[in-house]
C-alpha cells in the first residue's frame, strides 16, 4: 500500500478487437506504456473474461450446435434460440433454478450464475457465442507468466459480470486468478478496542474486480483495468478454489 | 472522472471511538483536512454502518432483552446467547434460511443477510449489541447534508460486510445512500462493435463500497474511505429501493 494507504485504479484503453491467439499481456503492456502509465511490480491487472475467451478461442459456432429436445422445448416456450440454450446447458453441471425464462446454473468450474456465464450480448450477432474460459485460473497464470517475461511482476484477475440473489443490478466478480490469494483473513484477530472481528474472511479478489469495473464500466467497455497500491504477498499456488463454496456448506443450491 | 479515467480511494484514518450523538461528517471532514487530503465536490464518502449505528444509538443493551421461547430453545441447541438471537429475530421480518447454527434473515429494510446484520463481534463484550441503522438512507442523507453545511458536495454511502450464497468470503456492500443513484444502466446501449450489452444494470454503489473496503480492510479497521474520480450526477431523491429485489422477482427467498 502507498504511504497514505491509498489505491489507484485506471483503465487500459485502446486495445484492438481481440482475435484468437492474441497476446493479451503483450497488448496490455504495450498500451499501458503508450499511455505513459506503465505497469509496475505489485500491480493487479484485471482482465474481462470475454477477451480472455476470445484470445483462447472459447467461442462456439451456432451452426455446429444441435439442440437437445429439452433445449428445443424450453426455448420455444420462452422465445429463445435453442442453440444458445443448448450451449448454456453444455456449459453447466447443474441447473440451480429454472423459472420462467431464467436459467441459473452451476458451471463446470463451480460458478453459480445466469446462463452459465454464456455471453448473451453477442447471441446470434455473428453466428457465434462466447463462453467462459475453460480454466480461468490457468488463463490468469498464463497471462501473469507472460507479464513476467515482459519484466513486470503483477497479479492477474479474470473478471465477469454476475447478478446475485436478493439484490438487483450486477457487479463484476472474479472467475480466475494468478499470483495472489482470493481471501484476506481476520480469523482470531481483534480490533483496536479488543473485540474479535465479526468479519472472518474478506473475498478481496471480488472486491478488486468490482473496483476495476468502476473504471471499465462506461460505454466504451474498456476490458482491462489496473489496480495499484494494494498490499499482497505473491503466491503462485493461489487458485479460485477457496472462493467456491462446497455444496455441503451451501444453503441456496 | 479524471482525465485519464482513473479513480483514487483512500482511508480516513484517526477517527476516535464513536459515541452516541457524534457528528460523523464533522469528524471525517476534520480528519481529511488534518491528513492534507481534504474532501472535494464529487467525492463519494463510504462510511461503515457500525459507526453510523453507534452515532445514532442503534445499540441494544442485552440486559433489556427478554428472549422468546423460540430464541431460548434454538440458542441452547447451538450454544448461542439467547438475548442476541432475540435481537436478530426482532431485527428481521422473515427468516430466509435456518439450518444448523446459521440464521439468514430478511431485515426490516429488506436486506437478506446473516443474523439481520447484527454485529456479532461485540456480542456480550460490553453487554450491548450494535444493530443496523434504522433507516440507512436517512442516515446517509443526514451525513451528506452536514457535509454540505461544511462546504463540500459529496455522495455518501453506508456500507456493511455481508456474505453471499455460493461463494465463500464476505464483501462490503451498500446499505444506505445519499446523493447518487445505486445503478448505472446500459439498457439499449450498444458496444463499439454494434452488439447490445449483455449487462443491463450495474450496481455501482455495491462496487464502490467493495472498492472502499480495500483500503479500510486492515487490522486497524478504518471505518471511512473516500473515492474520487467517479463520474455521477447528484440526485437527492436517490434511495436503496432499486437495489432491493422484490420477492416476486426473487428465486432464492
Amino acid at each position: 500500500m502507498s504511504s497514505d494507504g491509498s489505491i489507484r485504479i485506471w483503465p487500459v484503453a485502446g486495445l484492438p478487437e481481440i482475435e484468437v491467439g492474441a497476446d493479451l499481456a503483450g497488448m496490455i503492456h504495450a498500451q499501458a506504456v503508450a499511455a505513459q502509465t506503465p505497469l509496475a511490480d505489485g500491480d493487479i491487472v484485471v482482465v474481462t473474461s470475454k477477451i480472455v475467451s476470445k484470445a483462447e478461442g472459447a467461442i462456439i459456432e451456432l451452426a455446429d450446435v444441435t439442440p437437445s429436445t429439452f433445449a428445443e422445448e424450453w426455448s420455444q416456450q420462452w422465445e429463445k434460440d435453442p442453440r444458445v440454450v443448448e450451449i448454456v446447458l453444455r456449459e453447466s453441471r447443474r441447473i440451480v433454478r429454472q423459472l420462467g425464462p431464467v436459467l441459473i446454473t452451476e458451471t463446470h468450474h463451480g460458478f453459480v450464475c445466469a446462463n452459465s456465464g454464456v455471453d448473451q450480448s453477442s447471441s446470434g450477432a455473428h453466428g457465434r457465442i462466447v463462453v467462459l474460459p475453460k480454466d480461468p485460473d490457468a488463463s490468469a497464470r498464463r497471462i501473469r507468466a507472460r507479464f513476467r517475461e515482459l519484466g513486470v511482476n503483477v497479479a492477474v484477475l479474470v473478471s465477469d459480470t454476475f447478478g446475485r440473489p436478493w439484490r438487483e443490478g450486477q457487479t463484476d466478480i472474479c472467475v480466475g486468478l494468478a499470483g495472489m490469494h482470493s481471501m484476506r483473513s481476520y480469523i482470531g484477530e481483534v480490533d483496536p478496542h479488543g473485540h474479535e472481528f465479526k468479519v472472518q474472511e474478506l473475498c478481496v479478489v471480488d472486491e478488486v474486480t468490482a473496483a476495476a469495473e468502476l473504471v471499465k464500466g462506461n460505454t466504451s467497455r474498456i476490458p482491462v483495468a489496473v489496480v495499484s497500491g494494494i498490499e499482497f504477498e505473491f503466491d503462485d499456488d493461489a487458485t479460485m478454489a477457496p472462493v467456491l463454496r462446497d455444496i455441503s456448506r451451501d444453503l441456496f443450491r
